[in-house]
């Protein structure tokens, strides 16, 4: 199935400004789209990066500087084919989570973020357009009722958690197993498990 | 199988003490307690509650005043037969959530918390013995080498939020379907969808 993947190349990540720099965050954010896309092609499917602004990856790249709901959904006009959409900041993805997204028969499956969010979904019911602002899960239940659409929700750990707060890098430093951990662990995070919560320390590099 | 939930009835979730009074906590874990009895049964398995003073319950108890992990390898060092352990507060669980933990035939089966944490396992090697401290995922994997046990983790979402944090509340009432999230509603709690991760806000409620 055709994945698109909607990928903020202009300002990525800005909610981890605490914790890297702009050309860190820049570069961490095409890392974590690369893993994204790697396990995407790893279950099978042809991931489509659709981004703000041109960008360098190795998927085809479709540019739309409109946010995210219009520029999903103008893709979705374009199509009656079953197309999904997965964030590029879920790390901690693997092949078997981004399967489970197909399983179910369902005209939508819905895979929740925390906080409300919609964080990967599959959709077959051509009608169907998203709406990612604030609580789109519920959104996204109620625009398939009224679609007459069925719908199935994901009971996934791995496709709930994205990567865009300084807290959510502890899950990627324990669970991930992509380039990010990597590419943060060489940026001098390490985990601190001294709290009941796991949370993130960092470093000072030799300049 | 066996599964035990472990409860603090002494002095319960305490880090929701930004929003709720003592009482309120204790009121509102005794009904997470309860819905995750509940779900427990309607997956075929029987509760027996390990609390840290005798608490009323739907379940068999037992009390150790001990603190979490001595008080559960000392129920686990009574027997080698196969027994589950499931927090009290994972509120989001189902029946098909706790069902998960049971399909794999691995000796040691995690279900990982937000926060490394482990909020259930199940264990069919006898000699495997917990340590909830920080970061305890990592640590059950460990041990589960040690004891030369197979291992397999669980992904669920509804397996890994923990009502433990004011932000967890926002799941509860996102996803909830059990009682606790008409408890919050009735106690003046809503979601506050304005925010990209939805939040929660309580309003005054008639004296």
């Amino acid at each position: 199935m055709r994945i698109l993947v909607p990928f903020d190349s202009r300002n990525p990540n800005t909610r981890l400004s605490s914790v890297l720099d702009s050309t860190e965050r820049r570069e961490f954010a095409g890392i974590l789209l690369a893993d994204v896309c790697r396990v995407i092609r790893e279950a099978g499917h042809q991931p489509e990066v659709l981004a703000t602004e041109p960008v360098e990856c190795s998927a085809p790249v479709r540019v739309d500087e409109r946010p995210l709901s219009p520029a999903v959904n103008a893709v979705l006009s374009e199509t009656t084919e079953p197309i999904a959409v997965v964030m590029s900041d879920l790390a901690l993805a693997t092949k078997a989570s981004i399967e489970k997204l197909f399983e179910p028969e369902s005209d939508i499956v819905l895979a929740p973020g925390l906080g409300g969010g919609t964080n990967a979904l599959c959709i077959r019911e051509p009608s169907f357009r998203v709406d990612y602002h604030g609580g789109s899960y519920r959104k996204h239940c109620e625009q398939a009722d009224a679609c007459g659409a069925t719908v199935e929700t994901v009971d996934s750990f791995r496709l709930a958690v994205d990567i865009d707060e300084p807290e959510d890098l502890a899950e990627l430093l324990y669970h991930g197993c992509g380039q990010a951990p990597a590419w943060l662990r060489e940026a001098g995070f390490e985990l601190d498990e001294r709290a009941d919560r796991c949370g993130i320390r960092r470093f000072d590099r030799p300049g």
